[in-house]
């Protein structure tokens, strides 16, 4: 059994140091934070530099990420199954429901958006690819919580933040939400996440019958909901675009 | 001066490989395609993938790029000032000319989309952020090679490759075209990347005066010519959305 290889752990601990909160950090700051004697970060910056996963930015000195990594995170995409099998439908489901559509798999302690399509108007919209969503809130997070026990696992042991006066943090009542998500095969996120949206998703099985993302649509609460209820129709518009990636992924028809 | 990390940078090594060509391979392939003993190339690859890097594809065992390099690639595009600068600018111009509009910036031996905007109407588009164009061809290519000399020595030293009958190949005819766009200002790709493409672009300057990307359009020849020619209301709000960006980046008025 090969061992890890020490300096590619810390070149990849820089990486996500720049990613994360300050984003643009001095040699001394990054070497602090990591622990590092300043020559040994100095090294490690020198090598990433030069391979384009971080760049100094020329009047601060400081240094951010590089180049190289949107192109890499560009071609994986580009082989990612679920996603090339999920573009015509979730186009579809964004035109039938006149909302955003997300698909989301799990990573790390969150939801990683691989695909977005916009709401289908003429409204200004960021494309929110590569962001991250919190498991225990959203209803891609809530329903990969529900099927996938390694989500399960980060969303239970994991810290659950409070972002709305609706967000679910304590751990029995989020269990149960996963039950009900389980008996009713979809979750929803009535501002739980943030202020005025609500979502709702369903899951993705593949054809070992293994959950591999979400798929959802998130829009205005007063469109998405009637009353405290999410619109039956969106609900099962959501749900036949999950079965039909299901579908194309090999999944048995269920 | 700190020396470069050889195991950092063939962990970047295995990354660029399983970024092109192939992009799903195995073990052996791998130590192979990198000159590597299989031990040394099995203690990369099992890094990358406890990092997230790398990605094992269950049903046939082989390697792929992994979930990390999008989250890093997002944080990478949320900290790029021309691009955050440019958002309302590109959008303004994909209305006004009703057509695509790409940001690029020098990576490597190409242009890296950094960002895109989909033409104002229905029809269903893919998004080409992270993707990499070429200089010799593109108008955006074009232009980073008239004003970046880096980007210069790419275009000239590199192979230009001939993707359509329209593609300039022969360096002296390739030097007279940067001669015109430097003279005009804007860059053209008339069928010369893609048939039945056209595109005009424009250089982005900063504060320092340095050429940092270009902006341009991509729509189908009938629309964004005349005849042979460009239209000159295409090219003028290409150039104005250039140098508004420009001014927004600190460059002076010009």
């Amino acid at each position: 059994m090969a061992r890890t290889i020490q300096s590619l752990e810390r070149g990849a601990a820089v990486l996500r140091l720049l990613a994360g909160g300050e984003r643009r950090l001095g040699l001394s700051e990054i070497a602090s934070a990591l622990g590092l004697a300043k020559g040994t970060a100095h090294g490690l910056i020198r090598t990433l530099q030069n391979e384009g996963f971080v760049e100094q930015d020329p009047p601060t000195g400081k240094y951010q990420l590089g180049a190289e990594l949107l192109r890499l995170g560009n071609s994986y995409l580009d082989v990612h199954e679920l996603r090339s099998r999920a573009l015509v439908w979730t186009d579809d489901l964004a035109r039938s429901s006149g909302e955003s559509v997300y698909l989301g798999v799990l990573h790390l302690q969150g939801v990683l958006v691989v695909h977005h399509v916009f709401r289908p108007d003429d409204s200004r919209q960021v494309l929110e690819v590569g962001a991250m969503q919190p498991l225990h809130s959203t209803a891609l997070g809530k329903v990969l919580s529900a099927y996938d026990p390694v989500a399960l696992s980060e969303a239970v042991d994991g810290e659950r933040a409070d972002f709305t006066e609706r967000t679910i943090t304590g751990l029995e009542e989020f269990e149960s939400v996963l039950d009900l998500t389980r008996a009713r095969g979809w979750a929803a996120d009535v501002e739980e996440t943030w202020d005025g949206l609500a979502s709702v998703a369903a899951p993705i099985f593949d054809r070992r019958r293994m959950p591999v993302g979400a798929v959802g649509i998130t829009g205005a609460v007063e469109r998405v909901c009637e009353g405290e209820e999410l619109q039956p129709r969106l609900v099962a518009a959501v749900r036949d675009t999950a079965r039909a990636v299901s579908r194309d992924l090999g999944a048995l028809r269920f």
